[in-house]
């Protein structure tokens, strides 16, 4: 394990953590506001540390897949660290686990909050809350598609098709080059919302503050009520297109700039995406027909939480706490799909539901002919068999942890729809549950021990489970003996 | 298709049916009630349609998979046709529905049940209720251990392992002599259990029906209030070890006849069942021990709910429906793990959980090293891939029938823990959920349309997924093309 390295990486980010303060002090000192201090204190400790940690570290240019799993994962529990400290140095948190919580669910792009007046804190705290979700997505889009594909990491190799065959001596040049155009494209998005936002009736600050939950699907709003308490049907309806855009794979967006359009047009995932948005909007538009007179507004209400809870952004325009119980079971399911991969939404994700449902067909044929050979398919390809166990796998570890993390929030005292829910939408990275977490409630509730257990799902649902997991367990510290042949260029990573 | 074949199997299997009503009708006599004819009228039909079935039918050796798998899922439907006469003839069901619940929830061990007035039934009616039970045990266990790994069946060649490598000559009589066995196996244990039940104060009535609904991890009682009703200790430590002894895979009794202790002594699967017993039963006790101040009485009846749901038997000894939400969830949880394969209990079964388990481990572990070869072993054997990715689809089948029964069950206009504890009760054969259809509830209130959708999930969890639904498949009707080669034994089997 080369620390040197590990530490040299942590210290560079605390120290981007610090700069990245200065706009939500930059709005706190035009508001003229009381968390100036804050602020100032906590640039300073994240760029403090950032440096000591930097003491006599260097950069390796050789990182193995352990380093890279242990970086990924610090380095998210650090922001959390040090992107809490301006909640607890205001004072706006109660104490340091729910600064910890909110900053956590800020960079993980969930959007589940602890703050229970939210239009009482300052502009530069609500700002910072929403601009963590927008460096959390960009740091999700990055690491998904630039980075690890082109390591050919572990538990992530189902994306590394997107990429072309790797090639150990031209990988950090093209890892930078992909990760400029996913910049761009994800700016490009913000920008766009943000105008059209403004357009709509929102001021520069709602703009950019939905806009940055938006795009990273994280769902932290500048009202306790969501979006919905802006009553602004065009807004909304700008958010739900950014939302459904959000949850899409990042990749199709490079495709669309090189003008591939049948890549795009032709990508399964895409469309099972679309057709799940469409059926669900129908049926919870369908029950809920008699909360709702107006047609358009039906179809609105029911699209936008359909929009928002799928791709794990998690805004809301009414509380479907109060929606029948088909409708909240729905959404409950919903929690488990997620958005595309390579998208900033979390949970299982698109592609894995798929090709689970079609592993299960498969099977089942085969029990009729139990010696056939039926390869499974995606967008015409055969998926290889390790791609398939892992997803198998990565299904059932996310439906485990679903269940041991609702029995733990359960013997907190918690109600079964609360412990339930409170876990799929911290795992899945979507904010708000139902009962007393649901969309016009807040998390603030729930037991100190609680919270910290499900900012540590939040984490693990982000990073895709095996990277925390893998960091948690003894035999990654210990060196396990290596079991079998392992390529090079999957186990070394060029910086 | 040969329907010839299909035609005199069921109708055999009518004319046992109606014989089997026989002593039924003996308790109506004997205690004369009103029953007598509601017996004699199904006896004459069961017997009556069964003659006419087998007109110009005639039993072929060869008998295909797919013919087989029809007339498991045929043979399991009629009976619940034909077994519900008698509650429909007497008036004690509602409807014909209600009749086909109560008799699909007899033969599938279920246990469910839409009785309000249970004591106020006669006593045939509870006699024949109690007797589905354990006719139903009995073919499960025939099924599953004899019949299905004789001829290598596709969705159950994960229990080929315990019979030798198949030889098409001698099928036959192996098959017969299996069967007889675990016949006596089966027999032996019922004796036991009603000579010990009368020991402790239950009459021969009370002790045949609450033995043959342990036996075949049933759970119909002749009370409303199951076994708790009785107030005795004794009765309910000889029934709480009875469902224990009930969930272990049969075979293991039949090696300790022939005195193989180390294939007992070493079974993983027994040893994960047990581990699992102990260990929710202490995680229980401890957070009901407010409850109960006896500690006899605390682990007495904490083991019996956990054994009694695991097992899917689904007697009770109190209203757990007014335990601790966490104590709740984890009776939830266990609806799933099930008994063991080759047992008389339902649900997914431990086996599969233990590899499900296993399976996530080593995915994990590959994360670290990708290229490494990592066999899943039970009892120091390793799983073939083939069995592997059969497990793998049945749980999420079964998860997927799961989350979308309760879906079906919410859209009738039940509360989410009724919607989902209904749908977990009887797709594993378990029996009472929590909510309105808990220990102390039936599931009377349920609407029509739900019951006849709650029965086939009893059916299919029963059959293990694959037999009933791909009866339902237009490829089974259509003689799918034969994409591979199929050796013969596995799709032909001897009669």
């Amino acid at each position: 394990m080369n620390l040197n390295t590990v530490r040299y990486i942590l210290g560079t980010l605390l120290i981007v953590l610090g700069v990245a303060m200065v706009p939500s002090l930059g709005w706190s000192i035009y508001y003229g506001e009381n968390a100036i201090n804050a602020f100032l204190y906590s640039i300073v400790a994240a760029i403090g540390v950032g440096l000591l940690l930097r003491i006599k570290a260097s950069l390796k240019k050789d990182l193995g897949l352990r380093e890279g799993l242990l970086i990924v994962t610090l380095g998210w529990i650090l922001a959390g660290i040090f992107g809490a400290l301006p909640f607890v140095f205001h004072g706006s948190a109660a104490t340091f686990i729910d600064g910890f919580f909110e900053a956590v669910s800020g960079f993980t792009t969930t959007g589940a909050t602890v703050m229970n007046n939210v239009e009482a804190l300052p502009r530069g705290l609500l700002f910072w809350r929403s601009f963590t979700h927008w460096l959390g997505g960009m740091g999700i889009i990055v690491l998904f598609l630039a980075i690890l594909p082109g390591v050919g990491a572990g538990g992530f190799h189902m994306f590394r098709a997107e990429v072309p065959g790797p090639s150990v001596s031209k990988l950090s040049s093209r890892i930078a080059h992909t990760a400029k155009t996913l910049w761009y494209i994800y700016l490009g998005l913000t920008v766009l919302q943000t105008v059209l936002l403004m357009f709509a009736g929102f001021n520069l600050f709602d703009s950019l503050t939905h806009t940055f939950g938006t795009v990273a699907t994280g769902g932290f709003s500048t009202r306790a009520l969501s979006v919905g308490a802006f009553k602004n049907p065009a807004a909304e309806t700008i958010i739900l297109i950014f939302m459904a855009l959000s949850g899409i794979n990042f990749s199709l967006y490079y495709y669309l700039l090189r003008k591939q359009w049948d890549r795009v047009y032709n990508d399964e995932e895409l469309k099972f995406y679309l057709g799940v948005i469409l059926v669900t909007t129908l049926l919870i538009a369908w029950n809920i027909r008699g909360l709702i007179p107006s047609k358009a507004d039906l179809l609105r209400s029911s699209a936008f939480q359909v929009v928002s809870i799928m791709t794990t952004t998690g805004y809301a325009t009414t509380n479907f706490d109060l929606w029948p119980t088909f409708s909240k079971m729905l959404l409950l399911l919903l929690m488990f799909f997620g958005g595309c991969a390579g998208s900033t939404g979390g949970a299982m994700k698109q592609i894995r539901v798929l090709i689970l449902s079609k592993y299960c067909g498969r099977e089942m044929l085969r029990t009729l002919h139990p010696k056939a050979v039926i390869p499974i398919k995606v967008g015409g390809k055969p998926v290889p068999d390790d791609i398939l166990r892992n997803i198998m796998a990565f299904s059932f570890i996310y439906i485990a942890a679903f269940v041991f993390g609702s029995l733990f929030i359960a013997m907190l005292g918690q109600d079964m729809i609360t412990s339930v829910s409170s876990v799929a939408a911290t795992l899945g990275n979507i904010g708000p549950g139902l009962g007393s977490v649901g969309p016009e409630s807040t998390f603030s509730e729930i037991p100190q021990i609680g919270k910290l257990v499900l900012s540590f799902l939040m984490l693990m649902g982000r990073l895709e489970l095996f990277t925390v997991i893998l960091c948690f367990t003894p035999g990654f510290w210990r060196g396990v003996p290596i079991l079998g042949t392992v390529p090079k260029h999957s186990r070394r990573m060029n910086i």
